[in-house]
């Protein structure tokens, strides 16, 4: 079953679009068995990042978090978050543009 | 700017199958300008659906909520649910699979 996960991180006060910019390169992660990473901005919290993910199943999702070029955009956007983070995992059942 | 949703609803017990099969029918979206409509469960609640949605503008999104076939699956749905909403409207920046 396809795995979804849809979270939100608070970046330090004038860091957004650079938070941002990392997580929409998105390397290596189709290779890594992710059909969407969608990265957004919330119209009302101009220092809340909103990403809505869809991957070929959990493992896949796990498995990436291992990957050198993920730890390293980590790393990257890490100092430029507060800690706040949300997140909401989902079994994906269906819907148009999920396969 | 694409725009993003993210929502879920209650339904009232033993009905979420049937809630998911009326939103996984996703009649008329992509016309609509619906780029994607992710139906999935919520693995710590078993009466929790989320969505999550991207359309080519805001105004895609709510002028799709005037279409007959829309209407018809809302009030199909209705009975169904406990009224439980929650909403998340998110500007869609970039990343994989957004286009």
């Amino acid at each position: 079953m396809a795995f979804g996960y849809i979270g939100s991180m608070r970046t330090k006060p004038g860091h957004r679009d650079d938070v941002v910019a990392i997580l929409t390169r998105g390397q290596g992660l189709r290779e890594a068995g992710c059909r969407l990473y969608a990265v957004g901005l919330d119209p009302e919290d101009q220092d809340k990042i909103w990403v809505s993910e869809i991957w070929e199943s959990a493992q896949h999702h796990a498995d990436s978090l291992q990957l050198p070029e993920t730890k390293a955009a980590i790393a990257e956007a890490m100092p430029m978050l507060t800690g706040e983070f949300t997140g909401q995992r989902v079994e994906i059942v269906g819907g148009l543009g999920v396969s």
